[in-house]
């Protein structure tokens, strides 16, 4: 038991930004072994976009974890701020949603997140159930635990009040609201993004003010990398894999990532346990294993969670079957130009053809491609870029243009 | 009209600290006296204190003043406060009232206010009525108006928030919470003590906020005096008198003032027009009144008030009664010694016996007081101070020892 204890410890710190409190961790694992009992793991998730991409699965994923060591996970929708809106005026994308919307959003998280969580270990909650009742001086005995001193040293409430941008005093309610869910949720532990720290430390704060026996952990995790490797998964960039995105799309996108961050993709969104991940590294290493395969079988696993068991294996025909209609070499002669070049001439250059005029007549059979699309005009001039040119089936050159 | 309109506002202006918005209350005024319409004065009270003094009683003069010029007071108990507690335990005079106890106080206060103010133009109200309803979102809806900087602008918030002095977040509610009252009760007229300035405004600041088509004027009066002139009347000062003190104390009280504080006194606390005010001051300095005479018919004025009509004169016949029983006259020689003298030899130098052992006889046979008590040591020493010194009925010398 000792064993299982550690080896799920370790899979819960995987991939973790922070952990406070992984005594209390241990103890609930501990007492799941030990006794059986279950604990509570809750998320917050924004009631008004439930279109979820890989980003927002990180955290999903580690619910998932915790719902195989006894974890019930608390899926809050905070729908309470939602029904206020912003009276100031100032936020366009505060919108002010009706109970029906809620729900309705509420299914499509759920579509979405059972393809990660056992429904049968996660509880659907809103916010608005005890926030609403908590009433006018509820919420001034709430605000009475905390200082203004303390919500001042908030990073983004520290900076703007340095920079004499103006705070709402109402702004200093939301932390608070979302601690105060945990003492409502009598949660163990809290989980979020790394830029949430100072929210989630709340409810450990509040469940102390309000004498709960617990005071939860608190576990967040990292921002995930978009498909570029730099910049952070979002819709806004571009660079993202949406959890609704076709079956196909989806593989292709997994493929086009590096090797670099395929292994980042396995530690944070693979179902495969550290130790499979270390056995596959290894094999990779030893030259077991081509790195393609291990991205493939990446592909395979996440277009499999979103699309059905077997989806994925269909999903990687389809892909090696268009990608062998337009198979090119990984290997061919480059030949770098400078300024631009008359195409008849690259050809030439790049010992495609003998000559200018061959070229010519090759160009206008439909014999020649530049990348992978076929050209029928032999006045074309190649600018400055990087060019795949064929000729017939089989001869191709790299043509890079300065 | 105009005439009394001018009149009207020079007896709002009397004795205020200061007035925001004075062309407001200008345009209320002459409302009332064109078209007889009503407007509303707002003044706020604590619940759980209903023990007025005479410091209390500046505010609900001018309260009482408005009535006459068209105002309804908005008597306003600030009950909702109070049904919250202190929830950090920090403040031991806060306490939790019930509906009952505070429904009790509201009836002890207008026992005492009914004297001043007419019934008929006074609505008590309580703001639990309006706050408990705001609700959770009300509450952050009303916070959403104010931002944090300009709250710390307030000079004790700011001076604690210098000091590391801790403020809790719940602070930043109540002044809200005043202002919201003006919303509520469509308030045309706040007035209050000036260390409420902060406050005050915050009604014209939510009011416009809320879109009301009223900015209430904000009139602030001085702190009351107490009778030693000095520091504010208070109780725990002991430097007061109290609206149910005995009509015989508030008379003895009200003469043992000084004459500069007596002018303050009618000023602020006496129903006499500025024009009757105006009338005793030249009679004075003309010499046609002796100031005594001026002091007496306050006094008679303010326990008339408080204890009904013709009171005030039952207590100045019983207060000369007693006083001339021990009177004393007001012109007397005076002498002057250093560090202290033996009672007998004071006794000769100011000329009330002719030797020494005439003086032992006499303070032996208890025919010599000091300070109007018997003395029957003939040892006795004068120290530092002033003293009124009698032999038999008749003999008196005032005695200053340096």
């Amino acid at each position: 038991m000792e064993e299982q204890i550690k080896e799920a410890l370790a899979e819960i710190q995987r991939g973790t930004a922070e952990i406070i409190d992984i005594e209390r961790i241990e103890k609930l694992i501990r007492n799941y072994y030990e006794n059986g009992e279950n604990f509570y793991v809750k998320a917050g998730f924004d009631p008004t976009a439930p279109d979820l991409h890989l980003g927002h699965t990180v955290l999903i994923q580690k619910m998932a974890t915790f719902q195989k060591f006894g974890g019930i996970v608390q899926f809050l929708i905070g729908d309470f701020t939602a029904t206020i809106g912003d009276p100031t005026g100032k936020s366009e994308t505060r919108k002010v949603l009706s109970t029906e919307q809620v729900l309705q959003n509420a299914e499509t998280y759920k579509e979405q997140v059972f393809k990660i969580l056992d429904p049968e270990k996660t509880k659907v909650m809103f916010n608005s159930q005890w926030l609403k009742e908590l009433g006018t001086a509820g919420l001034i005995n709430l605000a009475s635990n905390l200082t203004v001193a303390r919500m001042l040293e908030r990073d983004d409430f520290a900076n703007r009040y340095a920079s004499n941008t103006p705070i709402a005093v109402s702004e200093f309610t939301y932390p608070l609201l979302q601690g105060y869910d945990s003492v409502a949720m009598n949660t163990d532990i809290e989980m979020g993004g790394t830029d949430q720290k100072f929210n989630l430390l709340m409810g450990r704060t509040l469940q102390k003010a309000y004498n709960c026996k617990k005071q939860q952990a608190v576990l967040m995790m990292p921002i995930l990398e978009g498909l570029d490797g730099v910049q952070k998964m979002s819709k806004s960039l571009g660079n993202y894999i949406g959890v609704t995105d076709e079956a196909n799309d989806m593989f292709g996108k997994v493929l086009s990532i590096s090797d670099d961050l395929m292994w980042r993709y396995y530690e944070l969104l693979s179902a495969k346990s550290l130790k499979e991940i270390a056995q596959i590294q290894s094999d990779v290493e030893n030259g077991k294993l081509h790195p393609k395969k291990v991205k493939e079988a990446l592909a395979v696993e996440i277009v499999d969670r979103y699309h059905g068991k077997g989806s994925g294996e269909e999903a990687k025909l389809e892909f090696e079957k268009v990608f062998a209609k337009k198979d090119i070499p990984t290997d061919m002669p480059e030949f770098e130009f400078e300024n631009g070049i008359w195409i008849c001439q690259a050809l030439v250059d790049a010992g495609l053809v003998n000559s200018t005029s061959q070229a010519r007549r090759d160009v206008k059979s439909n014999a020649v491609s530049v990348n992978q699309e076929k050209i029928s005009d032999d006045k074309l001039n190649l600018e400055i870029g990087e060019y795949v040119l064929q000729k017939g089936k089989k001869s191709f050159a790299k043509i890079i243009i300065k």
